[in-house]
């Protein structure tokens, strides 16, 4: 393939997704460049081909598309305001990261005022599925571009899901989906909790649900990290507790009353204030 | 088979699980007889080859095997005071019911004072497991009469899990085992209402999920139930709210801190105020 097929991709932010996301862009043949807000996390993928940027500047610098993958709404917006002398008119702006409902239409709004391309594009996945390429990428934008687009997210994920032409609408899908993940997070942790409270081997409660209606790959990941008491993490206590706080935000603006969902934000609150906030979200169990 | 191998088994309670249940005894070669609170419900199984008999005591009158399938606690106890004059001593009491953590160790001390053997052994799965005789026996009780009592699960079950000797166990797991399928429940409804309240097509969740490691048996089966507005009964929200009570008093017996149960109660709570008592649980999403 010509190697002016394959566009310059600026990656800002290399955590737990945003470093597999450069690996592999990188694999497929992109010419990455790679800017993190701690240096050395960006730096430790020179190894696998990536350029390590020391501005964001540095990183949009030529480059055809930005693929921002950061913690939250505000650290997208200081990296773009960064980024922002060197971004090329009509640059594509891929915003992987999950920012809830009203900063990514804020975002979208800054993309139109600095002649940025914007795809509202979250992934579905944590850290493992990010290193396998598969994500399930949940793509809203213009069909203009989406040739280009799509390669990218090919590189990153097993599965690109067109949802809308409009900025906004992967971004409150996003939210219902992080709702199930906690969801199941919180009830397993509760449910283990429970036998454990009442003198049952909480390993039980695995025995029985395993290979019935109610089993997952999820239940039997995190049942595991429970039982063994290893939080390695996959998806952050602090990270959800800020994803269940755009959930509640959301929510509210919208109406609905999610009575489960607060709950379990009191549980990630309280995993956080104990000091878990870096563990896997299966640190619930814990709170 | 000789005949006399065959107990006769006194099945009293024949609704969603205990219908099923008298049925597939039957099946297996059982002499089955059965009573329900509500005679029509029992006359319906005469079809089955099932007696429906008019009292407790009658239905007990000779019996080998006495099961209880009934609502709760207090409609266990009161068939069995109505059929204490006929019970024979030394029956074998085969105690389904969910009741939870203080009615088990009552029932079981009565079936101590009146020469029963006493059981604990509550069943995970609903009205199609009971149906296709594929129900999880948990159970707790002595080892000295299991070949004949596990002739009866097999009869009703796939698995019977052998929890205890001491009954008691058996019913604290299934409080455990309840409180995952009503967290899945609430967090599938929750997930699903904040999609449609942002304006995106709901079924796009089910989409993202389905074949991934959060998709399950029972999430694709929930989720097809509120698509469609298909509230049909396998677990009703009038037996879940019952149940998610004897779950927090577990929880508060044992200092368990369930924040997300308890606000999963209040849902059920407010769909029962709301006239949904008869419908599936899966109507959380409508609370």
């Amino acid at each position: 393939m010509n190697t002016q097929t394959f566009p310059t991709i600026a990656v800002l932010g290399t955590g737990l997704i945003g470093a597999p996301v450069a690996r592999n862009l990188h694999k497929r043949g992109f010419k990455v460049r790679a800017w993190n807000r701690t240096a050395g996390k960006a730096q430790a993928l020179a190894a696998d081909g990536v350029e390590a940027c020391a501005s964001p500047a540095d990183a949009v610098q030529d480059a055809d598309i930005i693929v921002t993958v950061l913690n939250d709404g505000r650290s997208v917006q200081e990296a773009m305001l960064a980024a922002a002398p060197a971004l090329r008119q009509g640059a594509i702006w891929l915003q992987l990261s999950t920012v809830g409902v009203d900063a990514i239409t804020s975002l979208a709004d800054w993309a139109g005022q600095h002649g940025l391309v914007f795809y509202d594009a979250p992934v579905q996945g944590t850290r493992q599925p990010a290193e396998m390429a598969q994500l399930v990428v949940l793509a809203s934008g213009p069909t203009a571009q989406r040739e280009t687009v799509q390669a990218v997210f090919e590189a990153i994920g097993k599965r690109t899901l067109w949802v809308a032409e409009q900025p906004g609408a992967s971004s409150r899908l996003k939210l219902a989906l992080n709702n199930w993940a906690f969801a199941l997070t919180h009830g397993l942790a509760e449910s283990l909790a429970l036998a454990t409270g009442l003198g049952v081997d909480p390993a039980l409660v695995v025995d029985v649900v395993t290979g019935g209606p109610m089993d997952s790959g999820y239940f039997q990941a995190k049942a595991a990290a429970i039982l063994a008491d290893n939080y390695a993490t996959s998806f952050s206590i602090a990270n959800a507790a800020k994803d269940a706080r755009l959930v509640m935000d959301a929510a509210a603006q919208s109406g609905v009353r999610l009575d489960a969902a607060q709950a379990g934000l009191q549980r990630f609150e309280r995993a956080l204030a104990a000091g878990h906030g870096a563990k896997d979200m299966a640190a619930s169990y814990l709170a």
